[in-house]
């Protein structure tokens, strides 16, 4: 059993300043001590998408229509959406699901169908999903995410909606004043944002002040966020780190441990998005992500950009000289 | 010609939310303006670690003796040292340079020897070089810059001592107060500080308040702190964007753009040292750096790190779809 003081000595015998590579030392002391090893192997990864429309859209929550969603699951499967290109740079590979997406099903053969149904009810009049359609996405995402390949999966999402979503699982489950956690999505002006404001506050009102996990995903989750939680929990339980993305991802990742606790240690947080649910999802794991680079597309975007930090902390301490075995003077 | 608005009207097109992308975009704006193109390139980076030693070394301002520098070179050459190690992992080439170690030269053939002399002149006592050792290593800079292989070329540094001659030159161009310079570099304890900062106070006291770009390269550069500066001015004059480290880089960086100011469009900050004269550094370049992840190691690592996300930035505006070509609704 590797302790955290097996790995501090691994990683101060390198030849370097003590603690002098930062962020990347406590990243490889993660990695480490989730894969037991003082060599931890990070080769790959896989960007796995999932895409889901959202019943509360007809309230004109989104400055975008619901038609986007299966555009932009069609534009992954296409290889010309933001994440399909960032991939394809990383060497990252790509998978799309149809969480449950109102409209056509896509044509091609690689898009993953696991349709629950054609987008949620309206959370603002009732649930967004039953208790069964609830626990069948958290399934088909857990055999998804064990499925990923690779050493790290990270998950990504398109929803047009799913920004209300998000702010309502992370009120719920935090207790955050749902005006700290309401942003402008994909863009909403003032009036946009004034009016998801409101229909947000309503939505909230009509439960409990707290729900528990499971209770939270099925009254406002998205069946690309559910989705996305199992899948989280069925790729730590294969073993794989799981790069958490923005702030979507950080509402999945606030359910999927809750569901499950032990998938914390797997959690890498990648990147501060800019809207405004996010930040309070990483206080609520206490969790500094890597990059911040002001994103907020979603698509796992902020995910594949943390990969290369990723392999790069795992190399490190696999691969690093140390000073006896390279011959370097320590401090004079 | 390519104007700023081109680039703004071909970023808006992409399929996502305007913006949406971040420093993403800024980085992919900074690329097209530098290529002159919308479809920029940038499929390969090298990275070139130059070596040197100084001479004040000898007055007890590192926490390491001066015997590491060759040490460090040859472990990078034989792949061990942490640069090697990430260079590897994210597919960036590595070039090593003695550019003036003190000690016997590398046997190793691929070791470019570009030894000016056997480390600096002692500065507390006098000029650390003279005006012609200076240009020989800014012109062997210039030729090995012009000659990085990829569209970026990255810059790091092995030389004990080497923070203390970057906070004199970063003191010297920008006026700065030398005790917002000066730090513990590879790991000084309270009163190793102590004694850099009397150090270094006297040292700058043997010269004017203020020296040109080539009067504080002489007086306190190392030679791989000038060759540097050369290769940076270099890699641009000849098309390649430059990846600037953190401290000792970012020291090269203002000598460079002061005695070749066009240098500048082709400079991307990668990552902010936590070494104090990283900042002030940054500062003078009103430069906000991609990341921040506590690394003061130096060799380069902070520019490798940064690689990924420059050649995604420029697959992004060169691939992504746009809502015309990929039939995607705009905003409702």
């Amino acid at each position: 059993m590797l302790t955290p003081a097996d790995i501090a000595r691994a990683l101060d015998a390198k030849i370097k300043p003590l603690g002098s590579l930062g962020r990347l030392e406590t990243l490889a002391a993660q990695i480490a001590a989730f894969q037991g090893a003082l060599t931890p192997r990070m080769e790959a990864c896989t960007l796995t998408v999932f895409a889901g429309d959202h019943g509360v859209a007809e309230e004109g929550v989104s400055a975008y229509p619901s038609a986007v969603t299966a555009q932009m699951r069609d534009a992954l499967l296409a290889g010309g959406a933001g994440a399909a290109v960032l991939a394809r740079a990383l060497g990252v590979g790509l998978v799309v699901v149809d969480a449950g997406v109102n409209g056509a099903k896509s044509a091609d053969p690689r898009c993953l169908d696991r349709r629950i149904a054609a987008g949620t009810r309206n959370f603002l009049q009732e649930p967004a999903m039953d208790a069964a359609e609830r626990d069948a996405a958290i399934a088909a995402g857990r055999a998804i995410g064990a499925a990923s390949p690779g050493e790290a999966a990270a998950f990504g999402e398109v929803g047009i909606g799913n920004t209300s979503a998000a702010a309502l699982i992370i009120h719920k489950l935090t207790g955050a004043p749902l005006e700290h956690l309401v942003g402008r999505g994909a863009g909403l002006d003032d009036a946009g944002l004034a009016h998801k404001h409101e229909v947000l506050r309503r939505a909230a009102a009509r439960t409990a002040p707290r729900l528990s996990p499971g209770g939270a995903l099925a009254e406002y989750g998205g069946f690309e966020i559910v989705m996305m939680a199992g899948a989280m929990i069925g790729a730590a339980e294969a073993g794989k780190l799981v790069l958490v993305d923005g702030a979507i991802a950080g509402a999945a990742a606030l359910a999927a441990c809750g569901l499950a606790p032990a998938l914390r240690p797997a959690l890498i947080f990648a990147h501060r998005s800019a809207e405004p649910c996010a930040a309070v999802a990483l206080e609520a794991f206490e969790a500094e992500p890597l990059l911040d680079l002001g994103l907020r597309l979603g698509e796992g975007t902020g995910a594949l950009l943390a990969w290369p930090l990723v392999k790069a902390a795992a190399a490190m301490l696999r691969e690093m000289a140390t000073f006896e075995t390279a011959g370097v003077s320590g401090p004079a």
